[in-house]
């Protein structure tokens, strides 16, 4: 069994604010006005324990805690796996103490979080895993679960995957349209930079022409926008490492490892926020069965 | 083209606050301290539309323009598909004329809400359309995505479905605990009937001697746990129509139809809300091409 | 004196969310930008006692601790009463020890909170008491005081009544405008059915044949509108238990038990939340004097 | 019929966001996660009115406009009447176009606002009728329904009452823990206006020794804490005018006149807004009657 | 050093739910979704000190201790000075415990609070020396920083001047608009008199004549508008004490000490809280250095 | 008289709900329970003007325009000027049309805002005046006021001048102690990178051997702890462009030239958002004067 640490080396959950916020809004809508069948359990502690049903990695320890603590503050949670830890089907990840009307009044929302971010881990560990051995890093975007963005690219980081921007705010990135407004990729990056000094400046291409243009304007990364692999090696060549390149879109388990081996730095995928296989988990009451132990 | 229609019959969406609510959490995850590249396009008018790639279910045309009006209030959005609709790859939903730089800083916010809530809606109709011909019912379940519940129960009435519970608040529903707490299933019922006399009664059945007591005393609707598949055609029989059936867990596009054939009343699926399969969608700046019009 | 126990046998307050929201309200408007007088006192730690001076049945405990313990996490409250509990003029209800600006801060709002509280506990169980040996339970409505509909539903189970639907959202509840739209009780219930199976339905009826109609096509409860005492007694007779029936609308503590009598299962009282007698407490600085204690 | 103007002249309601938080608060109460009653009824546009059903003095139109353009921006409402004006029973106050599906579902919030602070203009005025012709002004408490303090404060002004302070924070009131503390009236209150020398400054007296003593120190409203007739009417005598006097706790409609008549400035009564007799208040769907036209 | 005392004498800080809402605001603004530099920090505990480099009057520590708790509920902070106090260049002000992490990404947020802060207070003592023993009390006004009016009105009391009205609501203050439309100073004082019987009534004259008019009438202080110096003093001799008066606008700290020995009794000075000259104080880890032990 | 325009070119304010979170704040505190003087002028319309007395560079209209339109929705304000623009002492900026009691409730909170945010426009062009010629931009800090952090910053690109980092979350930035803790210059920037390899990374150093190393390592931005002159000059040589270099610290009005003119890229200046003088602007009921027409 693993050491008890709070999180996965270098990964940093959102501010608590955050966390509980996301805590506050889930509880609001499943318990509402009261949850009427945990009163008419008899009100005393109980213990329980957290079983992992499906071969994962572990992400969302922060907002399965926060909510049983927000109905409980003095529940007793003791971890038997760090976030991002690989488990396989059977293992115990926590054991519970508490009043039994809030563990089961908790139960539901604490596990849909739980099991909705290590699903985003999972998906992620699985790409990562695919290019394994070469440079490429893998990105997520911004197709994100309405209200859970933080969270999921928490999860993103959890599975070992990178953090490409967060939101609108914090880099630019110009496209298509930023590029036929100013009438050149060169235009479109200067103007870019003089409004925007000090933020990153990603630049998506649509052919060699424009990616040698972005070379030699100078940007933080390029992002090559549907080339077929040929012209993808090309860039690659061309670029020789002086900015990353991005592939984006379409990328699946199936065709990463080609695109990774052909030397591009990052890799965005949207599939590992935007879809969701829910990981099997559940929650019982009492003492952890032999079999489990 | 169907009619223009604000929702599909009969299917009211949340109160508007909630959808709001919604809204202003995801664009101040996306937007935060304001869309830096947005800030680059000119201030200008422009027109745009939805392009819907993937056939699918369509849902959440309410939180999808109410990122838009957050933005910018005076947006107008020209629907041509109704909620509910069953759509073809190929079909553009939507216009939009608005600000340039709004339109395209709502664009992944909106896309993200509608991406998601016509996924619910698809995967819920795939599960109505093969028990289409049975009595049986396809109910959600309260495994829903944190902060999402409202909205993914809408998105199920719109593919068809049913709902269970909203959430802890609105029904009591009686497990195994809760009888083994109280003796008997006979007194469960009792105890639970007489500190809620006036909401729904959910009562789950291990087996056909619970299910006969459960008949006995009387109950809103009861739920067979694990049931073979032999037992259930018995505890349909037994039934006999007296107090709907509801079959729980582990259920799958394969199976749901044989199950519904043995003639329960409802089949709650965890699956049409936890995991997701995101609609691929895209909105386009300018006017609709010629080969979509 | 009592055993001290959190409240009621049964009763389970709304969720400890929901109780901090209205005390956060309540010290919005009273302490706002800050209590100037408490600022002249000295800043040392003092005891309180809370009196009851009047004959009535104590609610409201969980707002009452919350809001003292808003100002002053460490406040020390001992109560000496049970929630639901009848008490004498002259009750020392609790004894209070903290710090003495934050006692005489709280003190108005905390008792704003079981004034009002234990006047609807109080009030119901006047009602509660008038039907005592018939089986007819009392019910609140949604007639409550603006932004207290969940506290006011609490101190109802205090009083030992039972709750009818908390909003619009946890029943239907077809009245004669549904009817006239759909064409008949028959009709109205069949489309309310078909749209929300599994909610609890109500329907009122205007006259006989309007019963028989609903009993035959079936529902939740049948609520009684206007019938007149032998009307309402055949009512009785014809349902012959097969559906409960409820009576609402201008019953008074006169009327009750002549109604109750006659047979009918719930009488829903508006008055029991609409209007208020508040209770007449205090809290004195100091220890509890010789004649209470 | 009154003309129609906004309010009571000189009467102003609270900030519109205080309004609307009130509102907020208790339509999430009520409608929650949706109407699912309203949601039968056909989407069309609809009439109705409002009628009152007992004599009264109206007040809390802003909070009865609130709750329905919350849910309808369009609603149109057409006031018959003034805030603060005295109705009989049988009078339409106002009629009321919108989406039928609205319009019910506001209705029972609304009407609770407008019956809760209707009841709270109605008892006020009839403790100004009992003193009318008297220069004494009858004042609030700070004994109010939590989370409607300034609602009933701007009620209590709209039947001709006036307002004592809003709550801790905006006048200083001396009461006998102060002096205790401080060692006489007079350390009193020249501890408290060097702490505070630009607020109101309150003082309670026991006797008429700590009357002259305030009275010689100097504040700007001295109140008198529980005198008998006969010593109050000393306490008017020799005040003479130079300090405003209150009395306060205990008073009654049958007690109010005798005490006004010798001679008080001001009478606060909690009785007005802790206790609510609620106005009875319906809204019917349709056109007005002949019989109320 | 000063005994450790949790702020000056007679000065309480605004009610602990301002505090923090000041607080949650600015670290929103500053942590957003995290600090990404304190990320890379080992997580584990720290010591520091707060360098205060500047002479200054402190105060601000309510907000400065909120902000470090807000993200580490367990950081101690042992304080060496009190609110109020005047230090000097080079003094450590407190002393700091807790996790590294938190440590810095609260650190700038904390200074902000507490260099703002302790700015209006060194300002508004400036101004209290300058009138040193004259009758001259040294007030603020409404010319606040958005969003920090109560804790600038705090840090004025922290700086031993005092507060004017905190808003619009807590007295009323009648100007020229008000004079003109009632027609003259007398019947403005009575309508506002009539409207607000138990508020402050503040009322700004033009020249001799309305001072003349305002003191027959009654108020509870007269603001000299633009008076020179000849007219100001002649005001101080006709008023001779019976309403405090009150000079407002343009007063600088090298024309303040001439008009306080004219006799005036209050001074209100925008520039106290509208113009921010910044404390210079720094945070550094670890131990404090010999130099400043 | 400039053309109207919404804002100065390429200046994009914050979004919409940030300002309008800023407005409620400013406005709870300011008109709290309600504006008792204005609810004693009549309730008309009228016109006033804003005017502003001193040489400024106005920055803030999108707050100015929200205060007011908060609480009057349909309040007309004609803006004369440009954000951004230069104006002197003695212009119109803008006139206001609407509802005579909301423009003086508005006024002091939007004046307010207005004062604050065109005295950090101003001071921010004072510094980009200094430079104009050479290649150095000015940069803000994140030593803002608390709660204005992102209004400060939309003022300062009003100014002319460049945002650092927004706060903690989007940028790395290393100092001492990091590099401390990683062992060297390039040690840290590794270790950052590998953990944001998507942000900017700002390296701050100590002296030209941790420059080189900062140099040879790679990063976004450098800066220039405490340098002389003569050692600037070197770093510059040293850099020769190949990243831009940063100067922060005590930096003022009369060094910020010299230091521009070694060469250095960019500027930051703490003084620029933490010190306001705020500017002299005051509303005006009624019609412009001929004077300033």
């Amino acid at each position: 069994m693993a050491t008890e640490l709070p999180h996965a080396d270098g990964v940093e959950p959102p501010p608590l604010s955050v966390v509980k916020a996301n805590v506050h809004a889930a509880l609001a809508e499943d318990v509402g006005t009261g949850d009427v069948t945990a009163a008419l359990l008899a009100d005393v502690a109980d213990i329980a324990y957290l079983l992992c049903k499906q071969d994962c990695v572990v992400a969302g320890r922060p907002w399965f805690d926060a909510t049983h603590r927000a109905l409980d503050a003095d529940v007793h949670i003791d971890w038997r796996v760090l976030e991002g830890q690989r488990v396989q089907a059977g293992t115990v990840l926590a054991t519970l103490e508490g009043r039994a009307r809030d563990l089961v009044s908790a139960e539901r929302t604490a596990l849909n979080f739980l099991q909705t971010l290590s699903a985003t881990a999972t998906q992620t560990a699985a790409f990562v895993d695919a290019v394994r051995g070469t440079k490429a890093l893998i990105l997520d975007t911004r197709k994100t679960l309405p209200g859970l963005r933080l969270a999921q690219k928490y999860a993103v980081r959890c599975g070992g995957g990178h953090n490409h921007r967060i939101g609108l705010f914090d880099a630019v990135m110009l496209k298509e349209n930023h590029v036929r407004a100013e009438g050149s990729i060169t235009a479109a990056i200067r103007a870019a930079r003089a409004a925007q000094p000090n933020l990153p400046l990603i630049v998506e291409v649509e052919n060699l022409a424009e990616l040698a243009e972005a070379l030699h304007e100078g940007c933080t990364r390029i992002v090559l926008d549907d080339f077929d692999a040929a012209t993808r090696r090309e860039a690659v060549k061309t670029t020789n490492g002086k900015i990353p390149l991005e592939i984006s879109g379409g990328v699946t388990l199936e065709t990463v490892r080609a695109i990774a081996e052909d030397g591009v730095d990052c890799i965005s995928i949207g599939g590992i926020t935007k879809h969701v296989q829910a990981i099997d988990l559940s929650m019982k009451l009492g003492p952890i069965p032999a079999k489990y132990a």
